[in-house]
């Protein structure tokens, strides 16, 4: 029996598997570095102290923290595979995430969720679950799924599953919307995360009176105090677009370090290759003064005790002999990963993972448009001569969008782009339904002076967004998405010059991190011949139909005002923006 | 929907059931001090800001802290019932305690923990169980229960039981017997709670690998160090006769306090009435200079992460509203206690309990003795002179004990008591199946001049106990304690001087905590009599039966060397000292 021969090793009467010697241990239980052999048996560490074992390994001195957890990411947004994803991170010392499907699950619904649990079990981390509470986003998205209460109900039976993912819909939340309220109730107290940026006051209390008790969206020191006072528990995130370290560290103190968890939420595979993961932020932390022992708590044992995973989190014994193996603690930097006893990263590779064993079934293609022509994506005049049109502001590293107006005039019966005054033309194809929805409206920022270009990867319903400087070009690129079906791709002329497929979902690739760090270079490379003035025209136009943040937006419904919540005209006065 | 009314109140929607206003928040989470109106909604907190409710509370400035909670006691140390305990304790702003049974179960086995848990439920306060682990505590104890795994499991889906309790036969647990094993494995990842005293190294790694995470034995610095670094969370004890705070608490530091919680383990009657609770340890650790907030999160929120109670530990939306109000933070004085969104202690009063709604039946009486006569407590000598025997040294205020040699003649065939030179003899009575054990020995320390005592309240196996100068007064005492269906009493010339019944399992009183206390005093004054000179003889003499701690102790199985866990002869060589 497993427990029988641990403690025979731990008291000395039978030798460890696996003994680690001259390491330093950082613990974060007692808050010290210190000397220690580890003393492994199976797949748990059963004694700290004097040991001899089977098998010796000698750390000369290196740090051995507990492999480090993420508390909240989007593992799409890495535009990896789940399988890939996790061999990326646990280079860089991760071992365990907590992830939210959502992006999935806005594509195939319960589907999607269904393929992440199952492609995650073959993995050299552990992938926990939060089962995604907000799908879609808003009604004015078109998604491929709709998750209610009992859609979700499933899921939480799942010993992978720990809870509810982020209550996007706060507004819901807070009115008490009783389909809201039903997602809550089902969790029957286990973990919720919350999503409720600059929420304050009583708002703020209504939310977390529901028993949402996260939130990784604090932007500043006074947001996440109220927040920490009202007791929830601050995920302080440093993703490729959200970086909120450098604010909110101030507010995190010896004594209040418990209430702190460090995560990415999104983070897509170039930052993750250089960068890195959970290691990048604890290294910036380290950086700014916090001490390195504290940072590596805020990402091993905080996150650990939140989500109720006991086994995980800490070098002690009884928990799971899950490391990080530093070579240096303040660059955090990685030089092999024990998960569960096993070597699994070392000297630059990763190591004997178990992929090869079994792989999840492929997802269905997720590409499903309704037949197009050129033509749906003429913008027809109301009549001749000059027409005042709504434009999305669209700008660099940035979600949200301005907004303005642009006096267009009628050619041929129709309002085109115009290049030379940075006016493209955007689309977005419904693409989960075939419904034959195609919101069109205009968009200032991309610079492009001809061409077009277009994605599958559009937060949140993930339908097709297609930017061009005219409806061939953009016709051209819509229809090559399909073709890859789903991805990325820029088209000049009639041609397609890149492409990056993302045949999963239309998300994420089914090559390995560096394969499409190298075909996303190129998608780039390609793009410089639209002479576009953005430095990541993708990552814009994949924000430009989130219909919740910004001031206006596109979906395949048509333009949404998002202070209003409503959805308006193309032109100022006159006919719908959508046809 | 309560859910829904209480998201309605926080957003300031419809009016709280209850606002407290001007209080000054202890906040745990934060670790800071603030001000805020606290809004309730049924029995939770909906809000915390300004607001408006059916009925407000002008606090005046006092201190809002969270209920404190006692993480580890055994309420039959009071010698109080679970109604009466609970209002003595709620009066020091004590809302839950995580109480083992492990008294009554060695009395009344699984049927003692049942009256445990239904005689908790229509209390002033919440009252958590762990399953009794260690029952009995040795194979030389006759109790009248036996827990094995089997007997626990039921418990374990009680929503009350947390897990299971302190696993006190930790050489069992080193030394990796099955049937501890099976307990450890039952409990299923829930908490396990540890008591080790003075276990270090490699026996301690195996005591900690076998999943035990807390430790409430520690007496020194170096030793709760330890089984910090391993990853127990230290519960730092301040009771009756164990008083660890002043040797633990250099080494809580603001960022290890998450991993350390007060506890009070046996505390009785009277110290509970003029010392107080936790309340007491938090007023003590703040005389000693530590940081009131800092002491308040020992007492309420890391209990409660510890034990998974989520909704108790702070003052916070979506918790439970039940607070502590105190007039002094320092002192720790509490003017009244919230349990639940209700008042149940003001003005020195507690208020409206349920008791009077349903009270759980009484237990059977438990002394169930074979027939005595004075001749069982005679000690035949093997012959005529004189004789060596084994001696009991019984100390003030300690539960170990020392051992000596005594030279006896013998006298009309018999070995008897010296009062001149303080020997008195002693006998436990077994007193759950009527075996008709009777264990007989030697004590020096009590001073007693003439008479004997008697107590049916007899660590761990509760037989009956009895020290007296002659046999026939030690007769009287135990066929009183059978008349009074257990307790205490003081006897001399065969006249019954004082007695205080404890029918509940022959170790609580069904009289409320004044009267208890009273009757105690009376006995005590009766004791008086006897000369002697231990300040509480009743303790000391419950103690004896321990065969776990001490050198030498008496068991109805007779006399154990505590060292080599062995039975041993009374005469230093010759006859047993049992019968």
């Amino acid at each position: 029996m497993e427990l029988k021969k641990r403690i025979d090793v731990a008291a000395g009467r039978r030798p460890a598997d696996l003994v680690l010697k001259n390491g330093r241990i950082v613990n974060v239980l007692s808050c010290e570095i210190h000397a220690g052999d580890i003393a492994m048996s199976g797949d748990r560490i059963a004694g700290i102290g004097q040991y001899e074992g089977e098998e010796t390994v000698d750390l000369a001195g290196r740090y051995v923290c507990p492999g480090f957890i993420d508390a909240h990411v989007h593992i799409e947004s890495s535009m990896l595979s789940v399988p890939e994803f996790a061999k990326v991170v646990v280079a860089h010392g991760t071992t365990a995430v907590i992830t939210d499907p959502h992006e999935i699950a806005n594509v195939m619904g319960a589907e999607g969720i269904r393929f992440m649990l199952s492609s995650s079990k073959y993995c050299p981390i552990y992938v926990y679950f939060m089962a995604s509470a907000s799908v879609p986003a808003s009604e004015f998205e078109s998604a491929g799924g709709e998750l209610r209460a009992l859609d979700l109900h499933p899921f939480l039976s799942d010993r992978w599953v720990l809870g509810l993912a982020e209550m996007m819909n706060y507004h819901d939340v807070i009115a008490g919307d009783p389909e809201s309220l039903d997602k809550l109730l089902l969790t029957d107290d286990r973990p919720i995360d919350g999503h409720a940026p600059g929420l304050t006051g009583r708002d703020l209390c209504a939310y977390v009176t529901a028993g949402i008790h996260t939130d990784h969206e604090c932007t500043t020191l006074e947001e996440a105090r109220e927040k920490l006072r009202l007791g929830m528990s601050i995920m302080i995130r440093e993703g490729s677009q959200a970086r909120n370290l450098d604010a909110l560290l101030p507010l995190v103190q010896p004594d209040t370090l418990d209430r702190f968890m460090f995560a990415t939420d999104d983070k897509d595979v170039d930052d993750l290759l250089t960068e890195g993961h959970v290691d990048h932020i604890i290294r910036r932390a380290v950086a700014s003064g916090m001490n390195p022992v504290h940072a590596v708590k805020l990402a091993t044992i905080n996150p650990a005790r939140h989500f109720g995973l006991d086994h995980l989190g800490a070098v002690a014994p009884h928990r799971l002999a899950t490391f990080a193996i530093l070579d240096d603690l303040e660059q955090c930097r990685v030089d092999r990963v024990y998960q569960a006893g096993r070597l699994v990263y070392a000297d630059g590779q990763v190591l004997e993972t178990d992929e090869g064993v079994r792989r999840p079934k492929m997802l269905r293609g997720s590409i499903n448009v309704h037949w197009i022509e050129p033509e749906h994506f003429a913008i027809n005049a109301p009549g001749e001569g000059e027409f005042d049109v709504h434009v999305i502001e669209v700008m660099e590293d940035r979600i949200d969008t301005g907004r303005s107006i642009a006096r267009i005039r009628a050619d041929g019966g129709q309002l085109h782009a115009d290049p030379k005054r940075d006016l493209c033309k955007l689309a977005v194809v419904e693409r989960h339904m075939a419904s034959g929805n195609v919101g069109l409206g205009f968009v200032r920022g991309f610079g492009f002076s001809g061409g077009a270009i277009a994605s599958s990867v559009s937060h949140d319903a993930h339908n097709l967004v297609i930017a061009g400087t005219n409806d061939h070009d953009m016709y051209v690129a819509a229809v090559h998405i399909v073709k890859i079906r789903g991805g990325f791709c820029v088209v000049k002329q009639g041609q397609v010059l890149g492409e990056v497929p993302l045949p999963i979902a239309g998300l994420m690739s089914t090559v390995d991190a560096q394969t499409l760090s190298g075909q996303l270079r190129v998608l780039h490379e390609a793009a410089q011949a639209l002479d576009g003035k953005l430095r990541r025209p993708f990552m814009a136009l994949s924000f430009l139909s989130l219909s919740v943040i910004g001031e206006l937006k596109l979906t395949d419904q048509g333009l949404i005002d998002v202070g209003k919540f409503e959805l308006i005209d193309l032109l100022v006065s006159g006919a719908p923006g959508g046809m």
